[in-house]
């Protein structure tokens, strides 16, 4: 029976303890259990559901855009790793190394693969040629390995699932135009689908992935104030394609290096859907994501003609929203609560009176509002409320960061900032990285991104006092 | 320009070199390219086209039949691979070791899954209580690796991708019922969608599934007359369960063991489809499965007006099948022959002169036949054609198998027909692993299954003589 107490169990409220809170929140909704070796991570078939919808979503969009999915290893030969000097530095203090294949010693290690560059560097080398080849876009949904000290679930596990985008283009303005129309995709699924407002811009030098010349990237606040890398999309230039001879003859018959780009989205964004959205009674699926957005729970079903009732509502009502039943023989109470832990988007109670009376009573699960409805107004009225839900949460997301996010024009506010309202700082840079280091050394905040949307919010540098060149969105990361 | 020419490259005839036949059309239709590891395989966009149909397809099924989606880790630790004692004997010898993360060696070395029982048994037996939580109808799609000495695309690959179904229930009648319901879920796909037929059977003790109680399985036969194991189904009976301690509590307040089984179709289906349907001309795709069910050639598009009529048509057919237009600068002759290759059941030809007459030239990829169609009459047609073309591959298929499947009453006429009809041979077996480790010995060729629908093709064992106790289909296989 343990089993089932979970859900009438609460969670660890968030004010008291953030990090518990989420921690209870991945279990008892249903999402993730550990695996058996460090850092990785089961994804139950509630989390998966969700990640499915992410999943086909974006596949969608992908698809649309002209990319074809492929499946490469997930073996590298740690000579082909080496090929690129930067990128192998970036990843190697965390792969995971294949040493035996049953009982023979292999002649060279194996990575598993930390991310597919190289890979595609080698693919791409052998398979373009021409000008005609170009673009080539290519995407993968695959399982990475990075062998990281500390681990937590979806933010950061050895083990993670993700797509990695890999592209080849003719000229870099085409790579450009990719890197940008990607990073779009990702904030459109990420605001209208995920409800969760980002912030668009351009990673710094330091932060940039290892082996771009430039990484684009969206970047969201969670509730406790600390921001989440939530996508990212780097335009690699020619350098790949420099160190792996990928070529192709231009109109002209001149040899040409192709220009490359490489953009991914994981499961990590699973914590920002939780740590967004959540409150202290669980999980909060947006609508447009939740594998179930509204859920009939029928009240005193021993009853005779309540279940038939409330099964005859499902069925008219399953071609037009993902709805399911709850008619086991737990109490309603525990339903209720088991609705809420995972965060089902709206609940449908209906019990004798509501029969007799024809009607049900809607229950969202994001302002807790109920409202009693007209059974023959049902149809229409439950897709505008998981519409208003979904609209309630992205303004809910948007209003709490604008609140959590400020502006430092020195030091001084930069850390009280931090301590009284920590979110996004917004402070003026003045483009040397000894001065990100430095903030980052005494505030444990980094750089997110230089975003798109610049503004002024002083002349100089918030670290070093000298001229500003540009404004960062700093904060505090997962 | 190697690349295009490719595809008016004639691939090896099967009937002078059946295994280089293979590897052409594996190469030249554009389904895979090698890894850099040895026997991994780059799964490439028409490849994996075609793969993604047949998952989809699958998916379905299986979440009809109540089944959720999870994703289990990469990584087992050694210790628990361990634990269930013929499971690790039969898959010890072909695990890829994971010995160090980054730069520090690991105290417990880490098998990179080579099929995953033991992670699930070790989830189930936290997770499973009472019988209220049975069935527990768990599926993923995952890449698994095994190190194999000799490999060859989609047949045997040092890793590979598939769909491992395991479930755990309350009774051995409850499991047997489900490992006969998916293994017909698997004959349904394969006849229905991939057009082999299947012969539907149980494994031998000898070849069952390492740690099973016993494995249903579908074999099909290949050109060539080599049998190919296209998915099988193992029911584990309890113990799995009493390895890993997974029981519940039942009705009566009693601890039960659980019953388990799992299931598993994967890109060595891609073989089957590859070597079932294929010719001389490339790959033969089956309509239902096709990524590209009809492909539009435009004839002497340069002329006024054809290339507009060719888009025209593609947009009022794109609802009704899955339809491309090849619209490029190469000659039509390279184009049919890029269209044959790649299997594309229907190929459509309009030119000035069909555009005068208002009408189309359909083309069957399976029978060569043209047939003239007016353009009124397409969207009626185009549907029905391909239907033929899905029910003539099967019919085919069918009939390819009959014709090479013989009888044999002693081992005399099973060599005789091994050397001269090569296929399946029905034979009669005492039971003893003896005799079919004689057999394979002998002949190379394995006991397949023995089949549901038994015959009685003689009294004794084929190969000792004694008293026979059932009929098994015999072949050399991949």
């Amino acid at each position: 029976m343990s089993k089932k107490k979970q859900f009438v169990e609460k969670v660890t409220p968030m004010e008291e303890n953030f990090a518990q809170w989420y921690t209870d929140v991945v279990k008892q909704a249903g999402l993730v259990d550990y695996g058996q070796v460090r850092g990785t991570m089961i994804i139950k078939p509630y989390g998966y559901a969700i990640w499915e919808n992410i999943r086909d979503e974006l596949d969608r969009k992908f698809k649309e855009t002209g990319h074809s999915n492929v499946a490469f290893p997930l073996f590298i030969p740690e000579s082909l790793l080496q090929k690129e000097k930067d990128h192998v530095e970036g990843f190697a203090p965390e792969v995971a190394w294949v040493t035996h294949g049953g009982d023979e010693e292999l002649a060279e290690r194996i990575a598993v693969r930390p991310t597919s560059e190289v890979l595609f560097c080698e693919y791409y080398s052998k398979n373009i040629h021409s000008y005609r080849d170009l673009p080539m876009l290519y995407n993968q949904w695959a399982n990475v390995v990075r062998w990281e000290k500390t681990t937590r679930p979806f933010l950061r596990s050895s083990e993670f699932h993700w797509q990695e985008g890999h592209t080849a283009h003719a000229t870099a303005e085409d790579a450009s135009e990719e890197t940008e129309r990607m990073l779009g995709i990702y904030a459109d699924l990420t605001e209208k689908y995920l409800a969760i407002p980002v912030i668009r811009g351009r990673k710094t030098e330091k932060e940039k992935f290892a082996g771009a010349k430039y990484t684009l990237t969206i970047e969201s606040l969670m509730h406790d104030g600390r921001a989440l890398q939530s996508a990212t999309s780097h335009h690699f230039g020619p350098e790949f394609a420099k160190a792996f001879d990928i070529t192709y003859l231009d109109e002209n018959g001149d040899t040409q290096f192709v220009h490359q780009t490489s953009w991914g989205l994981s499961t990590r964004i699973m914590g920002a859907l939780i740590m967004v959205h959540g409150d202290n009674r669980g999980l909060v699926v947006p609508p447009r994501i939740a594998p179930t957005q509204a859920i009939i729970l029928p009240i005193a079903q021993h009853k005779e003609g309540v279940l038939d009732k409330a099964y005859d509502l499902r069925d008219q009502l399953k071609d037009i929203v993902r709805i399911d039943i709850d008619a086991s023989d737990k109490t309603p109470g525990w339903k209720f609560n088991e609705s809420e832990m995972k965060g089902i988007p709206v609940r449908i109670e209906m019990g004798p009176r509501d029969i007799e009376k024809d009607q049900v009573v809607l229950v969202r699960r994001d302002t807790g509002e109920k409202e009693f409805v007209p059974l023959n107004e049902l149809k229409e009225r439950l897709p505008n409320v998981l519409e208003e839900v979904q609209q309630n949460l992205y303004n809910k997301a948007l209003a709490h960061r604008d609140s959590k996010t400020s502006t430092a024009t020195t030091m001084e506010e930069f850390n009280q900032t931090l301590d009284e309202n920590p979110g996004f700082i917004k402070a003026m840079w003045c483009g040397d990285v000894a001065c990100e280091e430095k903030i980052k050394e005494e505030t444990q905040a980094t750089s997110r991104c230089i975003p798109f949307e610049q503004e002024k919010v002083a002349d100089t540098c918030v670290c070093c006092g000298k001229e500003a060149k540009e404004m960062i969105y700093w904060a505090r990361a997962y």
